[in-house]
C-alpha cells in the first residue's frame, strides 16, 4: 500500500505547491481559513484513492461529513497547516489516515517541502521513508511539548494560555508550529516528547496518532480513553515515558480553569 | 562587509553542523543549555572576526561580558535555538550583530540548514541573500505573532501563559519556534507580523532587530523606548502597521498580571 500512497501523495504535494497565489477564504470561525489549494488537493486525493481503493469511504476536512462507520474510511486533511501554507512558512503537510472498525489501520503524512513521507501500518512500525523511527525516552522535566492553540475556539483560548503558563515551569519548553500532523511526526521521531490541543479534529490526528503509536508512543483523549475518529476531541500524544504524567497535568490544569 | 561575513558564517555553519553528537550541559537556569558546539562556534567567530576586523569588541552568549561602550562591538549568538539544535529540529541560526554608539549598524543571521543569509546594514535595507525583503502589511486581527516563552525565568512563565490566552482571541494565531533570531527573520520577510518575549538577551535580538527595522518594521522594549543592547530586555518587534497595537496589548496584559 505504501508505494501506491507515496505516488498519490507526491502528486498531491506537487499540486499543492503549484499554486502561486492561493485564494484564501474564511470558514466563519476565528482564524479558520481554507484556500483553493486545500479544495483542489482534497478532490485529487479522493479521486485517486477511489481509483486505487474502490469502495473506501471518506471523511475529510473540506467537505460535509457523515458519521463514521466500521467500514474502511480514509480520513484526510489535504493541507494541515493552512495558515502556514498561505503565509509561505514551509510547515504544512498532507495527512491521510485509514480507519477500519473505528481505529487507524494505516497512516501517511507527506511533507512536500522536504519530500518526506512518514507512514505507519498497524503492527508494522513507524517509518520516515525507508527508515524506522522511534519516540524519545526523554523524561517529563526535559520534555519539549508541542502545542495546538485551538485558534478556532474562543472558549478554549484562556485554557490554552493557562496550560502554557502551568507547563513551562515543569517541562523544558513548548513549541507551536501551526500543524498538528507535523507536530506528531516530531513526536514519532523523538524531536519532541508530546503534543496536545484542547480541541482537535480527526483529520488532524488520525494518521499522526498511528504514527506515534507505531513509533512506541501513545495517544488518547486528554480526559481519558480513546479519541473519537468521528468528531473533535481534546487530543494528546506523547512518548510512553511521559504520557501518564502529561495527561495528569493537563487534567489538573483543566480543573483549575473550571 | 557582507561577503566577508558570509564567508565566515558559512564556515561557522559547517562547524556547527559537523558535531555528530553535541555534548549538552545545563547552564544552571531552568531549560538553559549550552553544547560544545556553541562554544566552538563562538570561538571560531571571535577568532575570524578579530582577524578581519581587528580592534572590534565582543559581547556574546557563551562568555563573561563587560559593559557595552560606544566602540564598535560584535554581539554574537553562536547558536540561537540551542535546544532545537541538540534535538535535531533544524531550526537554529547563527546571529552576528555589530553595534556602534550603542545602536545596531549591521546584522547577519545565518541558517546553516538552508544556507540562507539574512543581512542588513543601517540605511541599506534588509536582505535574504541577494533579494531585498520587506515586512508584511497584515493588520492586527489577522496577525501571526511569534512568541518567546522565556523558559529560563520562572517568574515570567505565568505572564507568558496569560499573554497567550489574551492574544489568541484578538490575533490570528501564535507561533513558538524556539529561536528568536529565526522568528525575527520571519517578521522581516512578512511570514509573521511580530515577535515578543518577556525577557530576551541582546545576542538574541541585536541582528534581527536591525533586520526588521531595515525591512520596514519596528522594534523596541515592550514597556516603551529602545531596548538595551547591553543587558536583557522585554523585547518586541513587529510590522509598522501593528507595532503600536501589539505594544499596547502587551502592556495591558502585563498590568493584568501585576
Amino acid at each position: 500500500m505504501t508505494c501506491e500512497i507515496r505516488d498519490i501523495l507526491e502528486k498531491a504535494g506537487a499540486l499543492m505547491l503549484s499554486f502561486q497565489d492561493p485564494k484564501v477564504s474564511s470558514k466563519g470561525e476565528h482564524a479558520s481559513y481554507v484556500t483553493d489549494a486545500d479544495v483542489a488537493v482534497q478532490a485529487f486525493l479522493e479521486e485517486e484513492l477511489t481509483k486505487r481503493f474502490p469502495g473506501v469511504l471518506f471523511l475529510a476536512e473540506e467537505q460535509e461529513n457523515t458519521t463514521l462507520t466500521d467500514a474502511p474510511t480514509f480520513i484526510i486533511d489535504p493541507i494541515d497547516g493552512t495558515t502556514n501554507y498561505f503565509r509561505r512558512r514551509s510547515a504544512s503537510v498532507i495527512s491521510v489516515g485509514l480507519v477500519e472498525n473505528q481505529v487507524p489501520a494505516f497512516g501517511a503524512i507527506y511533507d512536500p517541502y522536504r519530500n518526506d513521507l512518514y507512514h505507519a501500518r498497524r503492527g508494522h512500525g513507524a517509518w520516515l521513508d525507508d527508515e524506522r523511527v522511534h519516540v524519545s525516552d526523554v523524561p517529563f522535566d526535559r520534555a519539549l511539548i508541542e502545542l495546538g492553540s485551538g485558534p478556532y475556539y474562543e472558549d478554549l483560548m484562556a485554557l490554552t494560555g493557562r496550560t502554557v503558563g502551568e507547563l513551562l515551569p515543569i517541562v523544558a519548553d513548548i513549541r507551536r508550529s501551526g500543524s498538528a500532523a507535523l507536530d506528531l511526526t516530531n513526536v514519532a521521531l523523538g524531536k519532541s516528547e508530546g503534543l496536545f490541543e484542547w480541541m482537535l479534529q480527526p483529520w488532524d490526528y488520525c494518521a499522526g496518532a498511528l504514527l506515534v503509536e507505531e513509533a512506541g508512543g501513545r495517544y488518547g483523549a486528554i480526559m481519558g480513553g480513546a479519541p473519537s475518529f468521528d468528531h473533535g476531541t481534546p487530543f494528546m500524544a506523547a512518548n510512553a515515558r511521559i504520557f501518564d504524567r502529561l495527561q495528569a497535568e493537563l487534567q489538573r490544569i483543566r480543573e483549575l480553569c473550571m
